[in-house]
């Protein structure tokens, strides 16, 4: 029933991995083509596409795109070659677990066809870049229908950074579900947070809701806790870059902040992943890995210097939102709600069986 | 004891109102002389100076400007002309009470004088404006003195927005307090939060306390529950734009999201602001007005859109922290207590008795 968006973020197509270039919209909308794993793993690094699900498809590619290029006799020496340039590209941004999780499921793939001719694994994998871009297409469906029963018609939702079309294949996670509340005919205000350094929210949630034509309204991080004051906030929904057993969530920085004052108002606060970012292997959030990016992005905007030079300056890209501040998980396969521990597990075993 | 700030962020010289354009800081010093009171509202309109008795001391000297410019053979007709130049310089800018506090002080001067010559009026005024000044610097240290006896020595200390030199005539109220803790040999770590959107905290309060040696790291605002939540912050300390009676506080727009964090990390949370600062005649911070400034504050950086075209973008630029978040108000007269109705009312008096 949701219309998709229209927006592509990442597609395989021509041998490439074709990207809209996040990091110069909203001005200009320019795509990207990487012909090369190396070229997939600079683009992730440079969030030149961001956004854990959309990384999940683009390392699908990359790995398919690393496979085309190994020439090799068996499969050993070709499974080598792989792994080697899949450790790379997994070393190029820590914190969302989609990437491992995409690699993996690649090389999986690659060592069930062993049996296969190189060229007939190579098609394999391309299928399953494929597969993973569609199925990401299918959950992000899934859980807008989920999702989209916990929104009351008039809600006016709060999402901080990006967690839409641009940050996945399909049509978001938390924008998903936003935009399947409107498919289903409700009226939605969304208020999105800047989300600084990188201005994800300002430069991407609010251009792709524009371009869908939801009401969107563009507010400063620290301009969160006065609009819940006024009463301006119904519900906050929010993506996830990876989720530990028991619900803790790593998400982008700030969000621990708007997780905080959701309680403190009394609004719930809902949290839209793909079981693919579930991390059954961490017991707890203290054990995510939290990227520390370049001190740059917070000193220079548009390339001017903010901040004074030699200022010494902290930039942790993600936080970990404990789940007791977590109202529910929305996922493909449901919707998980506390105690996590168990809920998730449930949730992920479904899937397995899948 | 408390070394000054070198930062001379307004002074009243050669006839002219000089001042630090901070619009520019931390890249260029430039210094922009204003030589009539229009001039002096368009600075504190664009922001060239700014922080609520930093404003209030510029409005002194202004109406000192606006004196001086009016040829008048009679009181009444100086005092009509005066009053025309008042109410537009008032209109400057909405939330810092020291603005109309130190307007209103200037008038009564000159109703005072009203039996002497128009030249008498002028020189008295001027005086007037030299005093509001040293006063303002003297303000600055006591509360630093009271103030830093609630800051131990090691402490991390979080701050928001600018209440430094440049929001001051002195070494500031908030950084004030930081400075004198400094002076008294105590070793402390700033974090400034960056302050979206006019950037205060990455352009002012990093650049000024680095000039002064004292440890800052810079943070984006979206950072300040993290390192709350790793116990990298041991204490808030934040200036004021406009204090109401019951000890609700008008600051910079964050100011009650950083309130709200602080609480609920049991972090103490203290306002530092002269008594200058306190609007008794309001009740409670419900009727403090919040001005809207631009919204290309928010949606350009560095002359670039970081917004998309036609994007809706609200910008408060003020909140108001209830008075249950602030452990106390540090004053010049002495540190508020809860209950603040009590208290602030107690210290105000003393001063009306001075």
């Amino acid at each position: 029933m949701s219309k998709e968006s229209q927006i592509k973020t990442v597609e395989y197509v021509d041998g490439a991995a074709r990207m809209i270039d996040q990091t110069r919209l909203p001005t200009e909308k320019v795509f990207v083509d990487c012909r090369s794993i190396e070229e997939v793993g600079n683009a992730i690094k440079t969030m030149i596409i961001r956004g854990a699900p959309a990384i999940g498809v683009a390392a699908a590619i990359g790995v398919s795109l690393g496979a085309n290029a190994i020439e090799a006799e068996d499969f050993d020496s070709f499974y080598a070659q792989l792994e080697k340039k899949c450790d790379a590209l997994g070393r190029s941004r820590p914190t969302a677990v989609n990437l491992a999780w995409s690699i993996d499921r690649m090389k999986r793939v690659a060592r069930d066809c062993k049996s296969q001719s190189i060229r007939q694994i190579k098609n394999r994998l391309q299928e399953e870049a494929q597969t993973i871009l569609q199925q990401d297409i299918a959950a992000n469906q899934s859980m807008g229908s989920f999702g989209q029963t916990l929104i009351e018609d008039g809600s006016n939702v709060m999402t901080h950074c990006n967690a839409g079309a641009l940050a996945t294949a399909g049509f978001g996670t938390a924008l998903g579900v936003i935009r399947a509340a409107v498919n289903a005919g409700k009226k939605i205000n969304v208020l999105a947070n800047e989300t600084r350094p990188f201005l994800q929210g300002a430069r991407l949630t609010a251009w792709e809701l524009m371009e869908d034509h939801i009401p969107v309204k563009l507010i400063t991080d620290s301009m969160a806790g006065y609009f819940m004051q006024k009463k301006e906030v119904d519900v906050v929904v929010v993506g996830a870059d990876r989720i530990a057993a028991n619900g803790d969530v790593a998400n982008k920085i700030g969000t621990y902040m708007v997780a905080i004052l959701a309680k403190n108002h009394n609004i719930p606060f809902y949290v839209a992943a793909p079981i693919s970012t579930l991390d059954l292997s961490l017991a707890s959030g203290a054990e995510i890995p939290i990227e520390e990016r370049s001190a740059d992005e917070v000193a220079e905007i548009n390339n001017k210097r903010v901040a004074p030079l030699g200022a010494v300056i902290a930039h942790p890209a993600f936080d970990v939102t404990p789940n007791e501040l977590i109202t529910a998980i929305i996922t493909d396969k449901g919707i998980a709600k506390p105690p996590y521990t168990e809920s998730l597990k449930q949730l992920a075993g479904e899937t397995a069986k899948v």
